[in-house]
């Protein structure tokens, strides 16, 4: 018998307390173990809960991070703190912690695996990650054998959702995110998915796994989506892209380019059908090539499924500590983001006068980019639109180029630059 | 230092010793042991070798399977014999053992894992479906917590560029196949890949692990690609459907539905869009929802990937016996083909006179069958194409229709008869 600690009981722990009770017979004939949840944390002792477990609740961490019969802790707070604190307090108290919290492991991740690696306990976060996808385990065990150079991904829902409706029924994106908070795909405080932060956090995740050096959200170039207008999205459709919300991680000489930024992706990559609040994970190695991973990357169902896989690979891994290791052991640079390329959509707003485009066109190869394509467009009051796509060109130019193009006189706006990506 | 044992050197034996001498260093921080190549087996002694491996070869399997200083078997000669009884031998002697080989697997792994469970050894075997893309470890591991109901896949990469070369080039099959021979992507003897018997084989493996109960090659009906004419993918295509050789398993009250077959599936399906020698598996279970695995599902490179990834878990696991053992606890029946239900698409030539369409849906109307799209065309001198898109039928009574049709005087032949998968 194997006694569980739940921290939280918000959707996620909901699903959790069900998985475990509507599966025991087949988590049993798995690992030959019973689960029995034995104390849950919680805020609120009152508070009515979905699932039958008053009987299991308590207000004090210490009842369960303290309690020597408990094997397994399952993290499900949220939030940095006091999460971190419980997790490092149940390790040094020698448990086995199962968590989905991304914050806590990308910007204490180097923190806990030590105290896991002296204490000889599992730390696993599979869905800390793109929900219900399996992703961590087969990086670090099925992609073992690989050198890994590239790991792009839609690894938030709420955006991928967001920018799915503005792109079919050309809706604006405030309008968007407030229909995403009615329905629950996105939160009342939607700043941590839509600014970025955590997409940013899991790549952090992702890429330090992924090149074995410890890469921290701090050091991943973020870029929200709310600057992009639903005319981006017609102009990038026009050019044959799509718009989406792109977590990537690259090896270069240099070091690693990491970035969470709102790219145009070409329609036939696999990552530009990837719709609604579903997440894709493509991995690029050798020897394996490129391998993706899709499904529902958030949800109470999904990511359930991640945190009991995890519990069972505790229970199996008891005897097998060296299986959740920190396997960062190299001690690689990522390099600033203005020292990376790029290929970038440029749109901007311009008198509608002979001569812009050339004055445009000039800037631009006087700072060492070239043009891949254009469309000019007239709009109202002798105004028009022009966008640029450039073919691969250094971030600095590309900043030193506007900052030209903006002091002529003809420009009164450059209304967005976003990168592209995919090939050429 | 861990001893491997090599049985065969063909492309995947001369990939993995590449992937082992080019990532030992990576091998060694991942698991704290060093990997040697001991000895190969062989045919041939004096064959040629794209690598430096002359001092290791032998042809005696009793060099490598009586070897006590060798840890890990790899087997990689492909065919039932005497692969089946060399990886038998090596684990009655207490190695854990490697293999790519889905015939060996499929057909005895009942056998295979008892003697792994008695010996306490590693029997893995993640290369043998899918290639290099991660499935096996995330269906036992990452999935453990799921109730699995469906899994569909394309896999096997020779029937899936020989349709895609099909409908993207509007040629014949048996042209297709003779340019995939000359490119290395189908065999000289394609004839497990074109019948449908190595997707079958696979199906096997994928469908034992996901419902837990043992089903063998010769439970899975299995049908191959020959039939299928360009004709099929342009009707296929004005329906808005394409044609995939489908591995299809899913749970239903009375059993398990198992088959292999040539299929139309919508073109906004996921895995319509899964081109030439790419592979692709779906999963749909509770509470995961539907994920799915995307890659190079053969090639030296991404098999051998899986194949390491295989030897570094098996030497990470020698202390933690139960992660490898057989998880078909469960005794499901697998339905007979007649009496599964699927929608169907069939195509006829008939004389082009008044009250054809009439006699043939009658006959289907009297089978129970109701038709969900029809398309008639003329041909030349006189006759006419028909193609019925039916609802969902009993398999058994679009037999007896068939069997009524073709004894009408206006039919020439029912040219075609294929499943239609996805939703309605």
């Amino acid at each position: 018998m194997i006694n569980i600690g739940i921290l939280g009981m918000g959707t996620i722990g909901t699903g959790v307390v069900e998985v475990i009770n509507e599966n025991a017979e087949r988590i049993y004939q798995r690992t030959g173990e019973r689960l029995k949840i034995k104390r849950i944390l919680v805020r609120d002792l009152k508070k009515k809960r979905a699932v039958n477990i008053n009987h299991l609740l308590t207000n004090d961490p210490e009842e369960i991070l303290r309690d020597d019969e408990i094997d397994i802790v399952v993290e499900l707070m949220g939030g940095l703190q006091p999460a971190c604190n419980y997790i490092k307090m149940a390790m040094e108290n020698g448990k086995h912690v199962v968590t989905a919290n991304k914050e806590v492991i990308s910007k204490c991740g180097r923190d806990l695996f030590e105290v896991a690696k002296q204490k000889g306990v599992n730390l696993l976060f599979e869905a800390s990650v793109g929900g219900g996808i399996p992703i961590i385990r087969p990086l670090k065990q099925c992609l073992a054998a690989n050198e890994i150079n590239e790991i792009i991904g839609i690894i938030n829902g709420t955006t991928n959702y967001i920018l799915t409706e503005m792109t079919e029924n050309k809706m604006d994106f405030y309008e968007v995110l407030k229909k995403a908070q009615e329905l629950g795909y996105a939160e009342s405080d939607p700043s941590a998915d839509i600014k970025g932060m955590d997409a940013a956090r899991k790549l952090a995740i992702l890429s330090s796994i992924a090149f074995n050096t410890r890469i921290i959200p701090e050091d991943i170039y973020t870029e929200g989506i709310s600057k992009i207008k639903p005319v981006d999205i017609l102009y990038a459709d026009e050019l044959g892209f799509k718009i989406k919300l792109l977590a990537l991680a690259r090896k270069h000489e240099q070091g690693i380019e990491a970035r969470v930024s709102p790219v145009l992706l070409p329609k036939r990559h696999p990552l530009s059908s990837v719709m609604g609040v579903f997440n894709a994970i493509m991995v690029k190695g050798f020897p394996v090539g490129e391998v993706m991973f899709y499904g529902m990357g958030a949800g109470k169902e999904a990511t359930s499924s991640a945190v009991v896989a995890d519990i069972v690979d505790a229970v199996r891994n008891r005897s097998n500590k060296n299986i959740t290791l920190c396997t960062c052991f190299g001690d690689e640079k990522v390099i600033p983001a203005e020292q990376t390329e790029s290929r970038f959509f440029i749109r901007m707003l311009v008198d509608d006068k002979p001569g812009v485009l050339a004055k445009i066109a000039g800037a631009v190869g006087d700072n060492n980019i070239s043009i891949r394509s254009v469309i000019q467009k007239n709009r109202y009051n002798g105004t028009a639109e022009i966008v640029l796509i450039t073919h691969r060109a250094l971030e600095k130019n590309i900043s030193s180029a506007a900052a030209e193009i903006i002091r002529f006189e003809e420009i009164k706006d450059i209304c967005n630059i976003i990168r592209v990506e995919g090939d050429d």
